[in-house]
């Protein structure tokens, strides 16, 4: 199977390591904006060719990994060119991309959103078990060709992921509670921290609890600002109830309700018993 | 040299652990409220023997590897019997347990708190290498006795650990940033998965970021109230200035302020260029 990969950083650089690894026989093209990615991809292996982007959009199946803004506007502008292409975006928000393609390709097109990553970007931060054991959400589904759906279940299946099929709405909202909350958090605490006047005195005491807190604020700024506003509404829903939460514990700290501080702590702690 | 370690959960029992691999010789006395404890204690191989709380306080070296409202119980009330013991605590928070020592055995004592842990607790949670690598905040040192304080470090330097010392509010003032607060965001951040109509579905598409986030939650909540309760202006005031970093972002969010979101992002992480 001919397999173009659009946007060569950790999503499409892992995304062809893990695909060159399984057993069915892919043929891996590439393609990134920065020629230097390009060039780093082809040195760690990442595809087989490096091509133009309009080479790209011709193959059998086209992979957007690319930042969200950036899925929008080739789904919006490039056309595939043929009605049994398979293209597949890999963006972290789903319904904005999911409707910015037009219908008369809308067949041609699958919404993945692969629920794995690092902080870290680019070329060399690819992975090759990445996807592996991870799970991927297919949305709207029923807007898919079954030739094409079938096509990125296999691609998925071969990278060793769980399948989840759902609405690229209700998508979009519980990927609001599971990532995009806790990355906006993450970037809070770094900037309370390193608002205060002696952040190195204060991070010399830092132990793996802070760590991983602070870990999501690695990540890069501009992809995550153009997450943060295709999923704007759904976002702010969540920091709101998440801002409620936490001056709800604050409120019984500030007023020694301490009984009830620690219900409220042993209630959040049951989520542990639904999340293994 | 005879220590004894009062409270045999994850850090005593850990303490222990690692103290028996080192290549000073310890005896390791436990003690432990909760008798299944100080049974499993044994059986783990956490200590050599298991003693009574009066014979756990006679030691060369006592630890209190204790919920930080019992060490200011214990070292309010039980007083060592000599002048020569070593009595080192290992509480989360340092100020309130630092000033609740008798002035007549402040020297005996050493208030200490290795920046190490998991979310897990009791014996069956000890780790053999849990302190190695690891930084031990040892405070107020100018108030112990030059014995005891030399004592102190060698325990900690045998377990791998790097020593830090500052005064105990300042301990204080940093531990509510580095890790009181990350543990207040964490319940808040799995209240509010769970106050939604279907955490269950939410959290079929977590991944590892919101694994690490939601990570502390799992901690004790009776352990963390106490530390909340003995730490409450310097959580207070982490909390608010979180809040406010928060709201600033959001703030940028509803008013689709994408270039000063940006900007604010690219601030946060600049944490990470001195936290390595």
């Amino acid at each position: 199977m001919e397999i173009s990969i659009i946007g060569l950083g950790l999503m499409g650089g892992s995304l062809g390591l893990g695909l060159k690894k399984s057993s069915t026989p892919y043929k891996i093209s590439g393609y990134d904006l920065n020629s230097e990615h390009s060039i780093m991809a082809m040195q760690l292996g990442l595809v087989d060719e490096i091509v133009s982007l309009t080479d790209a959009l011709t193959k059998e199946v086209v992979i957007l990994a690319t930042p969200v803004d950036i899925c929008i506007k080739i789904l919006s502008e490039f056309a595939p060119v043929s009605a049994s292409q398979t293209v597949i975006d890999l963006g972290s928000t789903k319904e904005k991309i999911s409707n910015a393609v037009k219908s008369e390709i809308r067949e041609s097109f699958v919404a993945a959103h692969p629920m794995t990553g690092t902080e870290y970007s680019g070329p060399t931060a690819a992975k090759e078990e990445l996807y592996k054991n991870s799970t991927v959400v297919l949305c709207d589904l029923e807007k898919s060709g079954k030739r094409q759906a079938d096509i990125a279940k296999k691609i998925f299946t071969d990278l060793g992921m769980k399948i989840i099929e759902m609405d690229s709405a209700t998508h979009d909202l519980h990927a609001a509670y599971i990532s995009h909350l806790p990355h906006i958090i993450s970037y809070s605490l770094a900037a309370t921290v390193l608002s205060k006047e002696n952040p190195q005195d204060i991070l010399s005491m830092a132990a793996g609890g802070f760590r991983d807190m602070s870990r999501l604020a690695k990540s890069r700024p501009d992809l995550w600002t153009q997450i943060f506003r295709q999923n704007k509404q759904n976002l702010l829903e969540s920091v709101k109830l998440f801002e409620k939460n936490l001056s709800e514990l604050r409120s019984c700290i500030e007023n020694e309700e301490w009984e009830s501080l620690e219900e409220k702590l042993e209630k959040a702690k049951e989520l542990h018993l639904i999340f293994k």
